[in-house]
């Protein structure tokens, strides 16, 4: 504190005797000055992507229009709206005049149903009571984590993975510790790493499937040990599953839930992205816990949290019921046929690229692509090789130190198709304009070395 | 932890070496346990008003239909709907399709625009970059206090009060001291009081004007005199104005910020009360600094927290501009005229019943009335006196201990008139069968004493 060597606090009246009465009588008379602070917590909270993303102080060539593959909004483009029938529910909602009040703090019951009905099934049954509506999956993120760890404790995440958990986390004073996916097995989780982490403050382990930012998707079995290893060592999982069912033709998507025996989880959805409006915020949580393992603890512990905000918009809650039961199966199917046409499109024109190292995914809407370093000696980073991917030929990919996972970079694939094609041809001529062989950049190594 | 005695860690595998290592080796096979806890944070979220209404278990009296006159939404009667341009806008911004994507985490630019040319004024000019959209107005008081306070800290709270600021400041880990209203003064702050409360670790003043529970709106002269406090001793001021410009003819409303020229105001709205959209939740936080004094720190500050769970749905953030520019006044002026015809009726009512003080109010859209205790001996409390009028009339009332107020009760004045004139008259009864001459109760408490 600025005053502190005059043993006066700046913001009130209070003060030390020092050195007789004499000293406190000048001191009492000393104005208390401004002096506002943003909390440690508004300072703890950190959004790495915005960071590093604020950092790339670059022009995009002007000679080429941009292109930008960054952003995990399937709307940008236009070329993936959403359902008639779900803009029809919203209107229907605000003309019934029925959803202007305030529902309850965790949403109506009927939209509650909803939920619950469209996700039970015989192996994971859910009701009303085990679904918590929130403002977008991001809030349903942070209440899962909020019921789950106190400050001190740590959770696990992957990496590479969606920044939001680590940035949540940190906020609250709940430590992150990064488990390992493994690209060369289609991004599943390193299980031994994984299991070598946990001690006895982990208060949960996050699994994303599908994955952002690798776009794969878990098999059956892969789960079955996922659940294994929070079994053995009694650790809840917070799913964040809010790509639940956008897998490609030939892939299967299993919940979490639907495996699980006795590990109890918090599973995170929303409408955002297989309904395309993310803007909506409309997300929920569903709990699973068959063995009665969270009891009534967990689940008060989210209603009271969900009274502090109240939860998402009502009339997003009153189209609710239309908005899912209503959406005709052609409107998914047509959505994940264009993912995987496009991620297709992709992953065919990066996989020639000398240099580059793309990962098939199987959902979601991304894909990772490794950049070979040696072979681009000239570039430090894939922060700065993306930047200058932007100056050079104006396509702008998140470099993949945003999901802590240096030398490689996302590609989001809902842009329309030629946008697509123009992009990768671009990325493309940019490899081969950077590329060295791997002898050159060890030459020129051995060259900085001296 | 229900282990502790045997030196181990229930979810995890750490052990205390205890008596040589036999024992150790014995408690390295012992299994972890499911141990799951709710949170401090979430056990720390509480609800008083949950807590008390929870606690009323009584049956309203079965010949009688119910009469709630306790909560705080002006739509669940359908007598005061929203206008029909507001819904209008939301079609309209629904058919545009534009709004379906994320928007930035504070607001579009053109939705924060729309509000701080709304509010701006002379006095106290607003800029876009001065606004900051939120999930309804409960979050935008939860950034304002979240940004304003560490854990340790603590803020002033008006007694009584909405009981929200102390359910999120409690949940944060900071400290609520209260401040007392003077029903005598038509709920004007006492100042001496709140002035006494400062310490070096105030971290703001919550100012609630036109006021929850009281419908008490502040004069120029004596918010001028609360400025004074807040700037004699560098505290900032969180203005809750969720009820701004509802106050009634012959009333004046001033916002806090617009006569302030040192103190820096965080001020908290939202369409909930004005708009009767309640359940949609937009909110919004002004920043008036005039002085520079929250600097970037506080601006940056509340950017960082409103990208933890980003902002409101972003329908309703299209529709705003063509809410607030085309709603017409005279919308504004029928819900006044409203609420002041149905408070004057209730307020006469209530007048004229021996052992109820109602108070009069000037805005907003409640009503307190003072219960004279020692007149009603047969009951307990403002808690046990509305119980029993659940039970006898039919009518409910929040007890104003809700709003740490004892002996106290508050009447929404929301309800169409027949049904306040009905409720009234049952009020009425009520306590007519219930009062007790005040020398009656004296003879009544010697006689318990004995």
């Amino acid at each position: 504190m600025e005053n502190e060597s005059y043993g006066i606090q700046v913001n009130g009246n209070s003060v030390h005797q020092v050195n007789g009465s004499l000293y406190q009588a000048k001191m009492r008379i000393r104005k208390p000055k401004w002096n506002i602070k943003a909390s440690e917590m508004s300072r703890r909270t950190f959004n790495p992507i915005r960071a590093i993303v604020d950092s790339m102080n670059v022009e995009p060539n002007p000679s080429k229009n941009m292109i930008a593959l960054s952003i995990g909004d399937p709307t940008i483009f236009g070329n993936l709206p959403t359902d008639d029938n779900v803009l029809q529910a919203m209107k229907e909602a605000i003309d019934s005049k029925k959803f202007n009040g305030y529902a309850p703090a965790i949403g109506y019951q009927k939209s509650r149903e909803t939920v619950s009905n469209f996700y039970s099934c015989p192996e994971a049954p859910l009701d009303a009571k085990d679904v918590i509506l929130t403002s977008g999956c991001s809030q349903a993120i942070e209440l899962a984590i909020a019921v789950l760890c106190n400050p001190g404790q740590n959770i696990l995440v992957p990496r590479p993975g969606f920044s939001l958990y680590k940035t949540l986390a940190v906020s609250m004073g709940i430590d992150v510790k990064l488990y390992n996916l493994l690209p060369e097995k289609s991004w599943e989780i390193d299980l031994k790493h994984l299991e070598s982490l946990i001690d006895d403050k982990t208060g949960c382990i996050i699994v994303n499937n599908p994955s952002n930012p690798c776009g794969s998707v878990f098999s059956k079995s892969h789960l079955q040990k996922i659940i294994a290893v929070a079994s053995r060592n009694c650790i809840p999982i917070l799913a964040d599953e809010i790509y639940a069912e956008m897998v490609f033709s030939g892939c299967k998507y299993t919940s979490v839930a639907s495996l699980s025996t006795d590990v109890p989880i918090l599973s995170c959805g929303g409408l955002a992205k297989r309904w395309l409006v993310p803007g909506w915020r409309m997300g929920w949580i569903l709990i699973h816990d068959r063995k009665n393992v969270f009891g009534n603890e967990i689940r008060e512990g989210l209603v009271r949290l969900s009274q502090r905000i109240l939860g998402p918009c009502t009339i997003v809650q009153g189209a609710l019921e239309a908005i899912i039961n209503k959406t005709p199966q052609e409107f998914y199917d047509n959505t994940i046929s264009f993912l995987k046409s496009n991620s297709d499109i992709c992953y065919s024109a990066l996989s020639t690229v000398a240099g580059l190292r793309p990962i098939k995914p199987s959902g979601a809407m991304y894909l990772m692509v490794g950049i070979n370093m040696e072979h681009f000696p000239e570039f430090e980073s894939d922060v700065d090789f993306t930047e200058k991917l932007i100056a050079e030929q104006s396509v702008f990919c998140l470099p993949a130190t945003c999901f802590e996972y240096p030398n490689f970079f996302r590609i989001v694939v809902t842009v329309p198709e030629d946008m697509m094609l123009e992009a990768c041809a671009r990325i493309k001529e940019f490899c081969e304009q950077h590329y060295h062989l791997h002898t050159d950049s060890i030459l020129q190594d051995i060259e900085c070395d001296k």
